[in-house]
Order: C-alpha cells, then structure tokens, then sequence
C-alpha cells in the first residue's frame, strides 16, 4: 500500500466547483482558495436557514490506544460509502492544527483510501482560520497588557490575568514566561505563558457561534482578569470585540474541500478535546445539515468524553441531534485493552479481545443511555483474523444486541463502508427516542460532574478538591451554574489514570481545578494533568519534512 | 471628499483574471484566493526567465515627516498614470503588517483614488503570507529550544541566543521576557523577547530569494546562535530549513492586485526599513519586469536609507537597475523641514520653503550619485498655495537642474500624475549611466559604514562604540566582511538625532551595535534606539473597527 501523501497526490482531485454544485452551492456563494478549497459565504449560510435538514451521524470511538482506531478515516470512509449508497452526505471534520504536524503527529485528514484532499495545504495553513484565531487571541492579549500599561482604569490585577496567549506551534519554551520585563517602556513584570493555538477560548467560541453576532457576543462574555476587589474582566470590558470579529470574519465561512472519492468534505474548526468540546464548528455542522442528506461528523477522543461533549455541550448549544452513532472499534485496540502490549498485536488473540471487549461495551451502553442508536464500526487491519472479527461480531451480538461491522475503507475507500452505511441508514431511518442529556441544565454544576463520573466512567464517586470547590461556588454565585461542564480528563481511561485500560469501575475522580469558559459557555473540569502547549520530540517529524527536487512537499505524514 | 475605505469600496473591481491577462499571465498560473486576490504559480515565473525585462522606476522621498509625503500614492498613481499613456506598468508594493492597523496607523495600500483593493483584505490577513512567515519563525524557535531540551548536542550557549521569538502584533508586553521557567519539564530557563514579524530575518530572506531554492539556502545561513566557544550556529545546524521552506512554499507566490483604475499591482513582503531593507520581494520586482514595460516600486523611510538600502542591498544581490528614480517631497514636509510647526502649515511660508528645501536638495545630489536620473514628484495637498509649488518648481531648477512636477493623483488617479508619468518615461528612455554604488563588497565593513555616513548623510565622520568594532571584527574574520550593511537610523533625520531636519552637516554617526543576518545577507548597523517590537497607544485604533450592521468593516482606516 502506498502512502498517504502518495495516495492523496496521485488522486484526481475535481474543482471545488464541482464538488459545490453536488450540494447545491453556486459557484457566486464561494469564495476559493486555488482550485481544490473554498470557503462558503456567510450570506449564502443564513440564506439556507429555512431549508429542512438532514440527519446527523456522529462518528466516535472506544477508549483510544497506541494501536490505533481510525475514527477519521471512518469518518470519510463512511460518507463516501453514504453517497455510494445514494444518499446525498457532507462529512464534518476539524480542521488539524499546524504545531503538531512538526512533532509526532501525522496529518489529520484520515488516511489510506479514506482522506479529505488536498491534505498538504489542510494540514499546513489551509485557508488560515488558525492563523485567524491566533491574530485574534493575540490581539486581546495585546489589549490587556496595554489597558494596565496606560492607566489601568479596570482596576485589573496583573496577577489575576486568566487569558494566556497563543501559537500554533508546540514550543514548551513559553509554557511559563515572565513577561513585560526590561523597564519602564515595557510595562508591569507579570507572569504568563503560551497555549497551543487549538486550546485558546477563541478557538472553542468559533466553533459554537451560531453567526459573526453570536461570535462577538461570545467573545465579549470572555472571562479574562479580575480586579483587585475581585471582579471578573471581559474582553468586552478592553474593547477587545470588535476589532477581533473583523480579524475573524473570513475564517468562520466553512471550508469546503472533497473527499478522495470527490464528495463534499466541510472542515472547520479545532478546538482541543480536552479543555475545550473537541469539535468542528456548529456552523460547518449545520450548513452541512440543510446541504445534504446526511452529515457525517465526529467528535475528539472516546466516547467517554467525545460523545459526551458533543451532545451536552455542542447539541444542547446548537439544538442537534445525531440520528444514528458509530461506535469505531479496532480488534487490536480491544486487544490492548485486554492487556497485549503493542508489540504483541499481530498474533490472534481471542481472550484478550474478549476481555478488552468490556471498554467498548461500555461505551455502548453510553451512548444508548443519550437515548441514540448504536452501531460499532470495526475498522479492519491486515493482521487482523477473521476469527478475531467474527468473535467481536458475536460478542457484540450476544451481549449487547448491537450490530458490529467490519470497515475496510482504509484500503478500499467508500465501497469498503457499505455495510456499515446500510446499518447507518437503516438506524438513523428508524424508531426515534428524544435525546436523553446526561443532566440538566439547572442542575448545580458539581452535580453535573458527579452525573457524568458515575453514570458513563462508571465511578464511584468524585472528590472535588478544595481551590476547585471554592471556585465552583463562586461560578454558581456569579450565574455560571447552569452552563454545562467540560470534563479535562485523560481519553485513555474511563478513570483518571492513563493506565487503566477497559472498563474500570468504582474508582473515584478527583477534580483538582475548575475553568470559566463563559464566552464558550462551560466550565472545564481539570482531573489530572493537563497539557495544553506540547512539546516536541527529540527527532521531530519537521527533520524530515522538505521539498522535493520538483517542489513537492516530502515528509510531512 | 470621501474617505479611503469609502472609496475603496464604492470602487467596482475587476475579476483578477482580467488584471492578469493585461500583463499575459494566463489564468492556470493563477491561485485565486476570491475573486479580487492571486497568487502567481511558480512555474509559471520560472518560465518568464528569458523574457526581455522592463524598465524599473524607483519611488523614494525627502526625509519623512509628521506632515506626511505620499510615498505610495504616488508610486500606486504614477503606475496608474504610466498606463494612461501607453507604458504597460505593474507597480509593485510592500505588503502591510497586521499590528500596527490596531494602533494608531492606518492601511497602508495607498490613499484618495490611488488605492490597490481590495483594501480590507490586503491590511489584514491578505493571502496569509505574514503568517506563513510568523510560522516558520515559530517552528525555528521551538527547534532551538527543543535542541537544547533534549540533549544540546551542538553545545548552543543559552545565553547567546540571537533568535528572538515574533508575532505579527503591537505587543511591548513581549519585548523581553525569561522563558523555560516551571521546572524540568519546561526546558532551561532563559532571556527572550518577541518583535514584529516583519522584523523577523525571515522576512528579509524571504524578500530576497531569487527562488525556493535561494530562500532555503538563505534560511540555512542565518545564524541563530553561539556555542560556548563561541562559534556561530545556523539553522541548517538545528535542521529547520526544509520544514521552514515547505511552510513558506505557497507564501513566496507573489500577490496579484489591482489599482482602483484596475491596473496590476503586485504586493509581496514587506520587511523593516530599519533592521532591514525595507522592498518588496525581488520575486515580485522581477516577475514584474518580465511582465510590464515598466515596474514602479518604493523603497521604505526617505532616500538616505530607503534608496541607499534599495541599490546597495537589493539591486546589488538581485542585479537589478533603476532607469529613474522619483523623489516625493510635499509643500508641507519640506516647509516642516524649514522649521514650521505642523499646525502652523495650513499658511503659506515661502521662505520656510526655501529653508527646507536643503533636504531634498541632498536628497536628489545623493540619488544622481548612484549615477542614477531623477524627478521630483511634488504631491499636492489642498492646501498649498500655487506660490509655493511654483517656488519649489523654481528651487529645483535653479539649484539642482532637476525637473519637479506636481501630482494630484490622490484626488484625480492616475489623470493627476501623468505629467510626472511623460517625465517619467522621457528619464528612462534617455541616456543612462552605469549603478555606481556607494561602497564596492571588498571595502571593509567600517569603511562602507563611514562612506554612506560621509557620502549620503552629510556627517564628519562615524564613532564604533567598542562593543560594535569587537562585532565588526569578528564578522571580518568570520568572512561576512564582503557583506553589503543595513543602516538602522532614525528615519527622520539625516544624523542620528530625530529632531534635526533640513539637511544637518559635520555630525557624527555613533554606531552603538551590529548585527549579523548572515541569511539575508547583510550587517545590520544600529544607529540610536531601534525599535523591533512596536507598542499600542493609549487609545488603541482597534477600540474603533469592527463589523457594522450589514457586515461590513468599519474604522479600519
């Protein structure tokens, strides 16, 4: 099998036109990038507002592993079998941020036959809405420093400036900075440090504004400093919103580009999955839904927090509801949830996967418990036995009454999905429940954490420790208590540690910090360590990212 | 009369392809970005290599002042003007930095009816070239550190890090910071501080690469470091350069825009005029070239460093040769050069006029010493009087024997300039003399710093402060003494104290440091205080933009 890079290059890409017109956008509502991207225009989106929609299909995952699940290509993979099967579908992706593709990370625009094209400029700076957001943040973060350099008629207490600043790049050098340093001229000596670009609020703001007013008004409900009486500070209250909308116009028109198999592929937004809800934006999602039949979406790490998420925090926000779930599945991820290490995972192990089997069960459940149909995806590996995927079949059969589907897209694009987009037709075509929230929205804010812990981690209990209790207390004093929360806890686990595989049950989840995401609207649960600025490997990938002899781009997947 | 971006927008553009076959650049050698906005492919500027060239006409100006000369009116009206009459003319222009819009200065693509549009997008994100810039900046710093981090083979000296960190914003909060801090895990503690991206020494390669090629063999030979024996360290040593390259790979296109009369303009880069040379990208400066009969381009800041920077740096390094060259100067400038205070301009004062008329007279003497025909374009401002364009015709003739003509493109297009256009085309068609530069490569950095002290400054001589003469020994030795230098002075004076205007004689230039970009390929010479990180005013001009009601951009100008 080829590359990625070589797969995607050796395609045929058709004009973004082309691709437009499929869903019914003329060539007038697009503003294009080259011949293969365009962004579509805000008047276009709000002249779609009365249209019916279609169904929403969300894509999530069982507990990530080292091996691998593949919930983008499934993604892809899926919408191209959807339009193989007749059905008119967008899929909705996030857009891959440019730092991490100089560490570790490949790209982020699926892989094998299952790619949205042309990744080079997707994952580099595709048509700039990162570079957007990290202009606006900064911006902001110019404004406060400036707002206390002149007369500080705020009152703000330079050691009470929440908002960071931002750049798309994994640099752990400004994780911790002191800034302003060097005399009069530069200002107030003050501590600081840097995001990466994904992790900014501008980033989750973007990815849940309805339109470019509910962006600025967002914005203006920005939390970033408090006074020395304690009173919090909005961007609103620098006057940092105007200016910021006007750098973020352009990006928060949706991208449209095309899958391998040339269907429409909308790609929007970033926001981090951990402190932030992990998904593309409402507005990609909901254009999509009056574009197409169907809308293919999904949603960052496991179902345990991806999922999650997107229906408490994205769907109750943006009043969506998936129509049908794919739960994706590896049989070697399983395996490693059954406890084979990585290096094992080419030798048939049918224990293991039966006891790894637990996490995905889980998961299920889960996902039933939203009140949405379930069907697990098992993105196929050539190792891979057939014993090992008909016993998942079974199992899933047998335990959960729920369909597994064994995907081979990665190899053979759409037609490898077919199966699996009849199950998704027929689910999402079916019996209808109301979507079941995980809690509601007066529900006080330390409640709504504990529904979380013990209803889908399977938790006994949550310890919310002593900062983060006083400033939970203080949100629900201020009027934040019925946002929703975003939960900050490693995907590896439904526990708070990395290491415990399958479905652990009865532990207890500590939180150790509380967030105020108020322009976002959330407050981010911190259990564990977070990281929101990587840093780069030793060998990073960028040592072997170049161009080639004839200008062509070597290295970067 | 309305206001710039009210004129701006009442303008009806033509599709960008219209402006590209004027110039016969067929549409496949476009990347469009919208309807308005190009970049131009570049194998389709490989393919122009042995295309005849046009003739280049240089825009440079009198010492600026606060009263404002029109440097880019005036080079975007007489390329609109050179069209009236017959001369295919591209005019190629610096690209505006994103910060400083949000502080006190306004777009900078021209002004009255000699604008390039669309102008909203050009001031802001444009086609995200700055960005692209900001990025591969970013990725150089993370490396350094990350090399460092890991196991510092090359023994860097944290202390002598020359690499600073950018961003495209007005931040002083960042001018100096220590970084690494937090513990292990964070790196080594150590100082930094951030400039504006256009200061960055990747933006003055980027503005003189001849092609990818030379822009990642430059990159590779900036010197970012000294180990602890105090030997230099590029980046080509932390391996950078092929992951900076493919990041800057679409971003070295050059720009494709109109005037408001629809005429091509390209705009591409835009360095610092102090610790750089302050041009446009010589990719843009000769794709224009083989593309009109004639290129009109500026130089930054007034002739004494602008047009020096121009000859010695870029036309040396780039083989390029004016065939004339338009010095701007206004009633008003020269009369505050005179020693009128700016609110006392609005009142005719001829002898003030007379007075200052000594800086444009050294102004012109230098530019013919470069062997080079000059013009005085005189831009009118409404409230000159005929008296003083009549005695500024005069002066020019009596005392210099050169021809001045007064512009009025800013109120009329290209119709106001196309006498200067005639006089123009009646330079570069007469008899030209050979470049002579102000100092040959084999001169000894101190000798070349002293012969455009004493040759275009007026000085007695210049005094290396020692830190500096230890730095310009160590470049000789090092074997960057063949290296052209970069003044950095204040531009508002011909000596190195801002409120000395006119044409002061006899002082001495103080050279208080020196700076090697090995990269771009000169040294750096610091006169004064320079500043890399500009800050925000009291009153930031971002607290006046944002969207109005219908979407449009307000208070950006």
């Amino acid at each position: 099998m080829p590359s990625d890079i070589e797969i995607a290059r050796a395609a045929t890409l058709q004009p973004i036109t082309e691709v437009a017109a499929k869903i019914g956008i003329p060539d007038d509502a697009l503003h294009h990038y080259g011949k293969h991207i365009a962004k579509i225009d805000h008047a276009f989106i709000k002249s779609l507002e009365t249209k019916p929609e279609g169904k929403l299909v969300l894509v999530t995952a069982i507990s990530p592993t080292p091996a691998g699940e593949g919930k983008t290509t499934t993604t892809v993979g899926l919408a191209d079998a959807l339009n193989r099967v007749g059905q008119k579908t967008v899929a909705c992706l996030r857009e891959p941020s440019l730092g991490p593709c100089f560490g570790m990370k490949g790209g982020a625009a699926g892989g094998g036959k299952a790619q949205v094209v042309p990744m080079e400029q997707i994952n580099l700076h595709f048509t700039g809405d990162f570079h957007a957001i990290t202009s606006a943040h900064s911006l902001a973060a110019a404004l406060i420093d400036n707002h206390v350099y002149w007369a500080n008629e705020l009152n703000i207490d330079v050691r009470r400036i929440h908002w960071r600043r931002v750049v798309d790049m994994n640099d752990r050098a400004l994780r911790a900075i002191t800034q302003s340093l060097g005399g009069v001229a530069n200002g107030f000596p003050r501590e600081d440090g840097f995001d990466i670009t994904v992790a900014s609020e501008v980033m989750a703001v973007f990815c849940l504004a309805r339109d470019l007013d509910d962006l600025e008004a967002r914005l203006g409900r920005i939390v970033i400093a408090e006074t020395r009486d304690r009173k919090p500070v909005t961007l609103k209250d620098v006057k940092a919103t105007g200016a910021m909308t006007v750098l973020l116009k352009d990006a928060l028109q949706p991208n449209l580009v095309q899958t391998l198999e040339g269907n429409p592929a909308l790609i929007h937004g970033g926001p981090f999955a951990n402190i932030a809800h992990g998904c593309n934006s409402v507005i990609a999602t909901r254009a999509g839904l009056k574009l197409g039949d169907y809308v293919v979406t999904e949603a960052g790490f496991g179902a345990d927090l991806g999922a999650e998420k997107f229906i408490d925090i994205k769907c109750r926000q943006a009043s969506l509801k998936p129509s049908a779930v794919v739960i994706v599945a590896t049989v070697r991820a399983l395996k490693m949830h059954g406890g084979v290490s990585k290096k094992e995972l080419g030798s048939e192990n049918l224990d293991a996967l039966e006891k790894g089997f637990a996490n995905l069960a889980r998961h299920v459940t889960n996902v039933r418990s939203f009140g949405l149909p379930v069907v697990v995806g098992v993105n196929h590996f050539y190792a891979d036995t057939d014993a090992e995927h008909a016993k998942l079949k079974e199992l899933c059969r047998d335990k959960l009454q729920v369909e597994a589907i064994t995907c081979k897209h990665w190899a053979e694009g759409g037609a490898g999905a077919e199966e699996l987009a009849h199950a998704v037709v027929k689910l999402a075509e079916g019996e209808q429940k109301p979507l079941s929230f995980v809690y509601e929205t007066e529900t006080k804010l330390t409640d709504k954490i504990r529904a979380i812990a013990t209803k889908l981690y399977g938790a006994g209990d949550i310890q919310v420790e002593s900062k983060a209790a006083t400033k939970l207390a203080q949100f629900e004093k201020d009027g934040y208590g019925n946002l929703p929360v975003c939960m900050a806890k490693t995907q590896y686990s439904f526990s708070t540690d990395p290491t415990l595989m399958g479905a652990p049950s009865g532990h207890v989840i500590a939180v150790r910090d509380v967030r105020l995401s108020a322009g976002a609207g959330f407050v981010v649960v911190i259990c564990g360590e977070i990281m929101t600025m990587p840093g780069l490997p030793k060998v990073p990938a960028s040592e072997g990212i170049h161009l080639d002899a004839n200008g062509q781009i070597e290295g970067l997947f």
